[in-house]
């Protein structure tokens, strides 16, 4: 297999490649210094290849399958001029690397924090970021987690309509940009995971079915034809998007990937792309020598995806857990039943504690079947929890945080919940100081048809959901500038309070050895009718305890600690006038 | 979960349930002893039930749903009129059993034996399969596998058009028809297989979304709309089917199930179909106290299918190996390269003999892209072998035998071959003496319009495939009664020494403990260039070794005996004047 793309060795040096099973030929379009065509070779498996000779980092380029029109490189680095323009040749060695003492993070002590590029400053860039890691680390975020960055239409979209996923957004600061910000984040000890989606080609700027059978018509996804990895040459695009994360790792020192929506990722053949990507990112961490983390999103509630692929498994290394949103959101705010309808019960929250998966096996209404498999006793470490993240918020109509929706006491409940909990936490931007801007939906294609197709089908989900407004123009720039948090408010008021808040929980995770303990035998949770629970998890072999009593309630609820163990030793309550600004409702105790 | 089909309970009573989970009412038609309409009740889950106390077996019936037209019923156990006819009462009490000692037949000792019932004799039903029984068994036959039996449309047809899963095909001899066989085959101690197709249901009488969301438009199969397994509503399809296997099991005493084409069936769920029907099974199996089969056809070459589902399998018995055919046919024909290009080497014998899968990751032209994992290690046991099957005699264009294709002393090689291999056997009905009538494709649809697709899609089938002349009309009667075997050839000339030389082997397999040790740790393959191969097999521990010549070519080839085992002696040799009609080729030895 050769490296796709345009691979610049120094020198002048660079070999061009490119996937094309199907075309009888293909021509280089050099337009840098001047337009000159150079034809490629056929080589093995489907590839054409040349490597030219008096190349600059920075040569734009198109392809030309079978001499027709010029497109850009399906496995481009760099679109200068957006998705429809050249591609452009990357020096991957030029960048400085600071971080030659990296190591990478256990993903056991992960505090990951979900990240929008474009609204996170008002630059919407990699290198605005930087000045703002400083604070992040004191509260003890350590791991970036990148909402995609791949080149998408346009310079508003969450990430998820790109189409060059070897690219970087130009208008976020192109490739230099990330490496400049990864390599900030290493050097002050916080890793950084980028958000990956193999399961579609944005709409616009897709030229990949003029190079190869991307595709297959063989299974639906909700975002159209899904991505051919198990029919006729579907080899290259197992490369494709196998290679996808070495690239990631290597070139820019990510850490670790979130895989998006795998349940929309369909291959049937007998080594799954999961096992794939799992056997060759395994490999490479064998050679590097830091860890490289795993991570999918997963509709599926299927224990398969964090398994093994020697038992059968996928072989992520971890799974987001939408299922402990639901059971703790609901719990917090009743208005919560209308968007799911199957959660709402204290013991669905305790198992979700607990076991993992809530739905593992019942009817659920909102999916109209059964649901799920049980993941009881796998480690807390193989999950990521959150209360918000980019989806929670940004598919409500008006972009409401989980601030705008429940009261003051109740933030300080699903704070404490999830950093307290056995699993990976993850805060979505803003989180820890309860900012206050929405976060809607927002693009930015330039073709009409599209943004036309886009409203209706945002207006149509809405509608479905029985939502009782209407959703902001996607497209509209207002309602990307609206979705801006708004960092100064970190230091005031309820701001201030919160963001301590969230300080403290970390720091009590990171320092307490029960709270480091993410096994499942070790966590008991009684519930307090529908009240409250009281969560007992204990260290390694029992040495040490600790409670965590959860009061959902506006009234007083009575609980006895347990006897068999002897004095007990408050660490954290919430009722304390340092933490107030009125009410109660949790404290953690410990013996 | 009801029972679903109308279930007669004896004394009158009958128990009629459907599934239709968006219907709002349900109609009962009884049509016997005279029209009535009785309301059905809206039970839990989407079921629609009525008991009603004055019903004789035989009574016929339809559904109507929300006062439809009437329907006959999707879990129907029996069309007497055929598949566009109303449902019939069946009391599966009736029948007289006298199998009550059988206790079934471990799968590592069947000898298998695929029938199509409508052409293994004149009558073409299933009691006139009886009195060749005996035979069979003398031969040392002791597995039938019926090609499907569920009602299809008219009389001819393989029978995967079938569109009532629960019932028996009318032409047949219908549920009756079916128990007596079963019967007779117990008490001679030959078990029943039945094949059955839960991958699509056959386009003529498929009245099924009428009732309710059987399909799904998430995944395609060659036959149209997957059945709905993971979507909305797919509950009551899951249920459907995963309790048919057990309506064979328990009313037919059926022993076996041979499921079509598993790789066209689609469930992302967290648990599978197959891992359901897994459960349920060995469920029942623990409590009837016999050996319940479970056997895949897998295009996938994915070991998961036969691993169990702790090990994250499908948790099937066995599944069919298709590339031990491919392999073996393509040394013996060299023609059949045309037809299997990746196939052709002496290497690829000697892998399918010790590995299983011989397409374990490799690139396979045909299917241009890399196919397959490897079965490595698994036992002999959870593999079928066969030299050929209803596919691939009738999915040729003049529906050839391997005795068309192939030389008298290579017939003799292949079945040596088949039989000594460390897998489970199977024979196509008439292979074991030579049969020389074709097996052709054929239908029997009361509508033109499929009748012409149908005729269409094997012409260009067959076009695709090259074939130098065109199909036989599937629609036309001849090709079904030209499809009968010849069953009084099996003692006239090379036929009785073709079928002398099965019994022979079938004797040797079964009382040679080398032979019944299908453990992949004790066979070894020699490779004598592209010429033969010698396999050698020993028994658990060590004590007993056994050697199996073969040599493909048309001169001698010569191989020196182990030396550091002493004392071989020979069992069997194909040269010898009593299994000849001219030439040489295998030889079998033991020290």
């Amino acid at each position: 297999m050769k490296t796709i793309g345009a691979n610049y060795t120094g020198a002048g040096r660079c070999v061009f490649t490119v996937w094309a099973p199907e075309k009888k030929s293909m021509t280089l379009r050099l337009l840098d210094p001047a337009e000159r065509d150079i034809p490629m070779e056929r080589t093995a498996w489907g590839y054409f290849s040349v490597e030219v000779t008096d190349i600059q980092p920075g040569t734009r380029y198109f392809y030309k399958p079978d001499g027709a029109e010029a497109y850009p490189d399906p496995a481009s680095h760099f679109q200068p001029e957006g998705v429809h323009g050249p591609s452009a040749v990357v020096d991957h060695a030029a960048h400085p690397w600071q971080d030659q003492s990296w190591r990478g993070l256990s993903f056991h002590d992960l505090i990951l924090y979900e990240l929008h590029v474009g609204t996170f400053t008002p630059e919407g860039t990699f290198e605005a970021i930087i000045p703002r890691l400083d604070d992040l680390a004191a509260t003890g975020i350590n791991a970036l987690e990148l909402m995609p960055v791949a080149q998408f239409p346009g310079v508003r979209n969450w990430g998820y309509d790109g189409v060059y996923p070897y690219s970087v957004q130009d208008s976020y600061g192109g490739p230099e940009g990330l490496k400049k910000l990864v390599d900030a984040c290493h050097t002050r000890g916080i890793a950084v995971f980028l958000d990956v989606v193999y399961n579609h080609i944005g709409p616009e700027g897709n030229y990949f079915s003029l190079f190869g059978p991307y595709f297959t018509q063989k299974y639906c996804t909700p975002w159209g034809n899904a991505l051919n990895f198990d029919e006729e040459w579907s080899d290259g695009v197992r490369d494709y998007f196998s290679n996808n994360p070495l690239h990631w790792f290597e070139h820019y020192h990510i850490d670790g990937l979130r895989f998006d929506a795998i349940h929309a990722v369909f291959d049937m053949g007998a080594v799954t792309i999961w096992e794939l990507i799992h056997t060759k990112v395994k490999n490479l961490e064998r050679r590097v020598g830091r860890s490289l983390h795993l991570v999918a999103e997963s509709d599926l509630n299927d224990p398969k995806v964090i398994k093994a692929p020697e038992a059968g498994g996928f072989g992520f290394d971890a799974q987001w857990l939408d299922d402990f949103h639901h059971a703790l959101y609901v719990l917090l705010d009743k208005e919560g039943r209308k968007r799911y309808g199957d959660f709402g019960r204290m013991e669905q929250l305790a198992k979700a504690l607990t076991d993992g998966f809530v739905m593992s096996g019942e009817y659920a209404t909102f999916r109209k079947r059964k649901f799920g498999a049980s993941s009881a006793g796998i480690p807390g470490d193989r999950f990521v929890v959150f209360n918000i993240n980019h989806d929670q918020v940004g598919n409500r109509v008006s972009g409401e945080r989980l601030c705008h929706l429940i009261d003051f006491e109740r933030q300080k409940i699903a704070a404490a919940l999830l950093l307290l909990s056995p699993y990976v936490p993850m805060l979505f931007m803003g989180e820890e100081y309860a900012d206050e801007s929405p976060f809607f939906y927002f693009v930015d294609h330039s073709e009409e048809q599209l943004i036309q197709a886009v409203k209706e089908g945002r207006k149509q989900e809405f509608a479905a959901f029985g939502a009782d407004s209407e959703p902001r123009d996607p497209f509209e720039e207002e309602t990307y500038t609206e979705s801006r948090i708004q960092w100064e408010k970190r230091t005031e008021g309820k701001h201030r309070i919160i963001l301590e808040w969230h300080r403290k929980l970390i720091e009590l995770r990171q320092t307490q050895t029960v709270l480091r303990n993410v096994d499942k035998n070790d966590i008991r949770v009684t519930v307090l009718g529908q009240e409250g629970l009281v969560m007992h998890r204990q260290s390694v072999g029992g040495y040490d305890h600790l409670l965590s009593l959860f009061n959902f309630s506006d009234e007083e609820v009575s609980y006895e600690l347990p006897s068999w163990i002897e004095g007990w030793n408050k660490l954290l309550d919430s009722k304390q006038q340092h933490w107030m600004q009125e009410g109660d409702n949790s404290a953690t105790l410990l013996p």
